[in-house]
C-alpha cells in the first residue's frame, strides 16, 4: 500500500495580483500536474487519433477519461483485470475522471433523477444502468484515476427555482455519502493509491444558490471543489460572473476545476477568476472537423482560401503538424475524408491548447497576467476564418 | 537542373540459388530504397491515420500514390503549386505513382477505354475527365514522383480471347506512345529529377498473351516491368503461375514490380518468383476494420477472445502499438470506435509488412529464403482468429 498523504498536494506558487488567476503545482500518486491546466478529454479510454505518447509529446501532463463510457465499455471487470485505468490505456500521468452522471443524463434518453442515484439505459444497446453515489465512486476506484468526482444533479438550463433547489439539496445529500464513502477506503483506490475526491457546485446561474451550494460542499471539505452546471445555454457574461461568485466562497488552499469548458478565451477568462484546471471535447472535436486554432481565433480548414496557402497552419506552433505540414495539404486532407487530417489537427489544437496554458501561467509568474489577457482577447476572435 | 543517369540505377545485391528470389538497392533522385520493397498505399496523400514521419519510422522507404485521386483532389495545380508531390505531401524519400486508369476503371460508373484513352466520371462529383496516355504522364511529370506508370488497359476477369488480344494490342501502343512522350521530356520531371517509366505486362493468366505482352513491352525498353492485371478473381495458384511465367520474359536487370498485391504470404510467393516490388491497401484497409497481422497470421481483434487478453498484438513487434499497447485496450477502442484504434492497428500492421520484407531480405543474403519461405507457409494461416 502506498503512503497515504492527509493533506491534499496543491501547492500555489504565484498569486496575480490584479486578478484572482494563480499558478501552481498539484502533486498525485501518478506525478504531477501546473496549474493553470488544461486535460484532454480520452472520453473512453483514448484522446481520439492519438497515441498517448503523442498526447505527452504535445505537453499534457492530465488527462480526463469518462466514468459513463468506460463503464458500459469495456466494463469495470476488464480495467480491473488489467491493473487499473492508467495501466489499461498506459498513460502513466495524473489522470481524472467524472462520475459519469453528466455522461448518463446527456446521452442516455431514459435518464432519470431519484434520490437515491441516477437510472439511465445505455446509449449503445439501451441496457439499463443505476449510478448511487457510492457506486461511481467504488467504479472510480478501481479506475483509480486521481481525481475522482461525485455524483451530482445537474439541473437544466434554464431551471425554475424549484428545481434548482432540488439540484442543490440532492447534490449536498450525495456529496455526504460520497464523502463517507470514501473516507471508509481510506481515500485510496483499489490499488492502494490516494484519490482526490471533489465537490462538485450547482445552482445554475443564480448567486445564492452557488453561494449556498458552494458553502454547503466546503463545510464537508473536499480535496478540491469543481463547479458543473455551466456552459449549458446561459451568456458567457453570466457564466464567469457565476464562477466569480462561486469562487469566492470557496477556499484559496483547494484546487477549482471549472468542469467541461472551454474556448481559448473561455479558459483565460476562467483563469482570471481563480480556475485551476479544465477539461473539454472543443479542441480535440474541432479538430475533427476540420476547425484549428490560433492566436487571432479558427481556422476552418476546408474553405477554399486555404487551398493554396503553402504556410503552416501558425508560424508560432511548435506541433507536428505545423512543423511539417501545410494549410494546404491539411485542407486536402480533410476535403478528401483522408483520417490523417483529424490526426494533424488535434495535434495541433491540442499543443495550441497546452501552449495557452503555459503561456498563460508563466504571465501569472511575471505578474504579466492582466496585460497578457487584454493583448489576447483583443487579437483572438470567435468568429471562423475560412 | 538535374543530373540525368542514362542507366536505370537499379542493382541486384545478392539472387537466391533455389529459387527467382533476389535482393538489390533502387536509386531515385529521391534516395534509395531497399528490395523486395513494399510501398504503403498513401492513395490520396497520407497513409490513412498516420503522419508521413510515422511511416517512415516504421521502416517504410518508398510510398505508392495514386495518380487519379490526386488529379480529382486538391487537382495538379495546386500540386504544381506546392513544388510536387514530394513538396505537397512532406515525403522526401522514393514515390511510386500509377497511372490513375486502374481507379478510373474500378470507381467509376462511366468508365470506357477508347483507342486514344479512356473517359471517367469523378466519383466525387460526376464530372468528365479522359485520360489518354500523355495526359496522365504529363500528370506523374508534375507530380514528380521517381517511379511512374503509363496507362494500359486492364481486362476484367475472366475474359474471353478478343478482349484479352485488345487489351494487349491497346496496351503495347499506348506504351510506345508513353516512353515517345517520356523521352520528349528527356525522361525528367517537371521539377528536373528522373523519372523512372514501367512497362505494365497484361494478359490475364494466359502464359501466351503474357508472353507477348512481356516480349513486347521489353523490345520498347522500359526502366523497370509491372505486372497488372492479376488479384482479379483468379485462383492464387493461376496468380502465381501466371507471375513466374510472366518473370521469364523479363529481363534480369530491371526492377518488377507486382501491382496492387497482396497478402503477407502473397509477398513471400512473389518474391519467390523474382518480384522486387508490391503494393497494396491491405495492411493499412484491413489495419482499419480491425485485423492484425502478426506471424501466425490474422487476428481479427474486435473478437470477444481478445476482451481480457493484456499481451501485444505480437510479443515480437518493436511497432508502437505493441511496445505500449496490450489486444485487449485495442480491441476496447474498435468496439468503443475510437480512431485511435485504427491509427494503432496501422501502425502495427505496416510494421509488420516491412519486418517481413526486412526479413526476406535478410534470408535472401544468406541464401535461405527457401528454408525460411517453407517455415513462414507452414506457420502462416489465412483464416482469422478471433
Amino acid at each position: 500500500m502506498a503512503v497515504v498523504s492527509e493533506t491534499v498536494s496543491f501547492a500555489i506558487d504565484s498569486e496575480d495580483k490584479l486578478t484572482a488567476a494563480r499558478s501552481g503545482v498539484m502533486q498525485t500518486a501518478h506525478g504531477v500536474f501546473q496549474t493553470p491546466a488544461f486535460a484532454p478529454v480520452a472520453t473512453a479510454g483514448s484522446v481520439k487519433t492519438l497515441l498517448f505518447e503523442e498526447v505527452r509529446s504535445l505537453g499534457a501532463e492530465i488527462v480526463l477519461s469518462n466514468t459513463y463510457h468506460l463503464y458500459l465499455k469495456p466494463g469495470v471487470e476488464v480495467i480491473r483485470q488489467a491493473g487499473g485505468l492508467h495501466r489499461f490505456i498506459n498513460w502513466g500521468g495524473p489522470m481524472l475522471t467524472d462520475s459519469g452522471g453528466f455522461q448518463a443524463y446527456r446521452l442516455s434518453e431514459f435518464f432519470d433523477y431519484q434520490e437515491e442515484g441516477v437510472s439511465f439505459r445505455s446509449h449503445w444497446d439501451g441496457s439499463p444502468h443505476f449510478f448511487s453515489p457510492e457506486k461511481v465512486l467504488e467504479i472510480q476506484q478501481v479506475l483509480g484515476s486521481d481525481l475522482i468526482m461525485p455524483l451530482d444533479f445537474c439541473p437544466p438550463y434554464p431551471a425554475d427555482e424549484a428545481l434548482v433547489a432540488r439540484s442543490i439539496r440532492v447534490t449536498t445529500e450525495w456529496a455526504k455519502r460520497s464523502k463517507t464513502w470514501w473516507e471508509s477506503r481510506d481515500r485510496l483506490s483499489h490499488w492502494g493509491q490516494r484519490q482526490f475526491l471533489f465537490g462538485i457546485v450547482q445552482g445554475s446561474t443564480s448567486p445564492s444558490w452557488r453561494k449556498r451550494s458552494a458553502q454547503e460542499l466546503v463545510e464537508l471539505e473536499f480535496d478540491g471543489y469543481a463547479l458543473g452546471g455551466l456552459s449549458l445555454g446561459e451568456s458567457k457574461k453570466e457564466t464567469f460572473e457565476t464562477v466569480g461568485i462561486t469562487v469566492e466562497h470557496l477556499p484559496a488552499d483547494r484546487l477549482r476545476y471549472l468542469m467541461g469548458m472551454g474556448t481559448p478565451a473561455d479558459l483565460v477568462l476562467g483563469i482570471e477568476q481563480g480556475i485551476d484546471l479544465f477539461d473539454c471535447a472543443l479542441p480535440t472535436r474541432n479538430a475533427r472537423n476540420g476547425t484549428v486554432y490560433n492566436w487571432e481565433g479558427k481556422l476552418v480548414l476546408k474553405g477554399a482560401g486555404f487551398k493554396d496557402d503553402f504556410g503552416p497552419i501558425d508560424e508560432r506552433c511548435g506541433c507536428p503538424a505545423c512543423r511539417n505540414y501545410t494549410r494546404a495539404y491539411i485542407r486536402h486532407l480533410f476535403n478528401a475524408k483522408e483520417i490523417t487530417a483529424m490526426h494533424m489537427a488535434t495535434l495541433h489544437n491540442l499543443w495550441f491548447y497546452q501552449e495557452l496554458l503555459r503561456t498563460v501561467r508563466e504571465k501569472i509568474r511575471t505578474n504579466e497576467f492582466t496585460a497578457f489577457k487584454k493583448n489576447f482577447m483583443e487579437r483572438y476572435r470567435e468568429e471562423e476564418i475560412c
